[in-house]
């Protein structure tokens, strides 16, 4: 059965979304059609969100899940004509705060970001240039300004990783990928020596590089099984030899990888 | 007053912490000390936990607020032992939903991705190599591949745009510079014309493009007032002649610039 959601906010949408997400991924068996809608902070757009809702309806034949972060609450009772499953987060959770904590919540729309976010869009945007300016090896001597500093072989998932631990949490990430000629070494390359305390390994399973590598470059001793089994084996053995704390990233998003070497290597949340 | 906030998952804490962090910031007055708890999966962490919090509640003299995405019940009666004031996200919304749509839930704690899982692993992780190899006009070939191309002076946040429209929404995005040399051009450069429908322009507050500047190249003419005034009205001026959308970044976080720009190009979101 299909069943569409309907996620929708006066801002980005990234709130509803992500909840949203979150509570539909506890239902297995139901094939969700998901529509996120930022920015309905109109009652023209909230008319407009109106029609495309009871066109799902027709479609479905069923009434869809709608989960909304908005506001205002003129723009709320449009949306809510629909005969949707209304699910207000917001008027939820804010009453009870607001009781809590014994003051009236602001209830602003999209607020522009002061002095604090200002800051925060500096840090995020110097760790970012951070990942970038120091992925794939590109430049050991900044090492020393490094939080952290992944290794693993190519395409162990080591640039996504950094870049998203530079983008949500501020924390400045490098990376170092181990060529054949790195782990032909007795111990590790002389680059990363001094830094042994900031490294963290990413391993991945056999299979999977091999077909990562082959969308890269298809049909090369690169992507071939072998290669890839070849070079896990020795980067795990390496890791092991030298107490490098590592993490499989087969089974895990780039969230789940970033968020747990935050947490493992007692990392600290910048923004 | 300051109120300690913990955000508290079995798994990455990422819903937690968005919706936390949402919800929090309709309360301006409050100054919150925000925790997030991430991987909290045994028994044993969540003893460690309520200590954590019992330590928060000697040194705030007021109780805590305390928002979790934690399934298993135990964990969660572990937890909520303590005297904080406990918002449960999942209770509060799953039962609602399983009877909507007559079915349990399958409550499974930190799910590993399955195939639909891995597409869109390798599709967010081919965006990102997309965004970084076509960053500051690297590689002006590939435009032919991109679903945008963000274009502004230097330092006006296409970088962080591009990265987030990737990492999040498995979307191409590539970014051009505009060097003085292309403003001094009657018209677009010859690499971009070609691509003019995907082009999506970034503006700033030269204000802030120079704060910006300064930590890059401090007391550089790059840095000046007066160069960022110019390259600013000058790069506007362009965009209203080319009738290349734009929009300003100054008051925006990266989310928002993103998403902003996903919904106003109409993108397609592609995980």
């Amino acid at each position: 059965m299909k069943r569409t959601a309907f996620f929708i906010s006066d801002g980005t949408g990234i709130t509803a979304g992500t909840l949203g997400n979150s509570l539909l991924s506890q239902f297995d068996g139901i094939e969700f059609k998901k529509v996120t809608l930022p920015y309905i902070d109109t009652l023209e757009k909230a008319h407009a969100v109106a029609l495309q809702i009871n066109a799902a309806i027709e479609e479905d034949q069923v009434r869809p899940i709608i989960l909304d972060t908005i506001v205002n609450e003129d723009i709320r009772a449009c949306i809510a004509q629909c005969n949707g499953m209304m699910i207000d987060v917001f008027a939820t959770f804010i009453k009870p705060l607001e009781k809590e904590l014994g003051v009236h919540s602001t209830y602003t729309v999209g607020k522009s970001h002061g002095i604090q976010e200002m800051n925060r869009y500096k840090d995020r945007i110097e760790s970012v240039n951070f990942a970038i300016d120091n992925d794939d090896g590109a430049r050991t001597q900044q090492y020393d300004r490094a939080d952290i500093i992944l290794v693993g072989v190519s395409r162990s998932g080591k640039t996504p990783s950094c870049l998203y631990m530079a983008m949500q949490y501020g924390i400045r990430a490098a990376n170092y990928p181990f060529t054949e000629e790195d782990m032909a070494l007795q111990g590790l390359p002389d680059s990363l020596e001094p830094h042994r305390a900031k490294l963290y390994g990413l391993t991945i399973d056999p299979f999977q590089l091999a077909a990562i590598r082959h969308e890269r470059r298809a049909n090369s001793r690169y992507a071939s099984l072998d290669q890839c089994t070849l070079e896990v084996r020795t980067i795990e053995r390496l890791f092991r030899q030298e107490q490098i704390p590592y993490i499989n990233t087969t089974t895990f998003s780039v969230e789940e990888i970033a968020t747990r070497i935050i947490s493992e290597a007692r990392l600290v949340r910048q923004i």
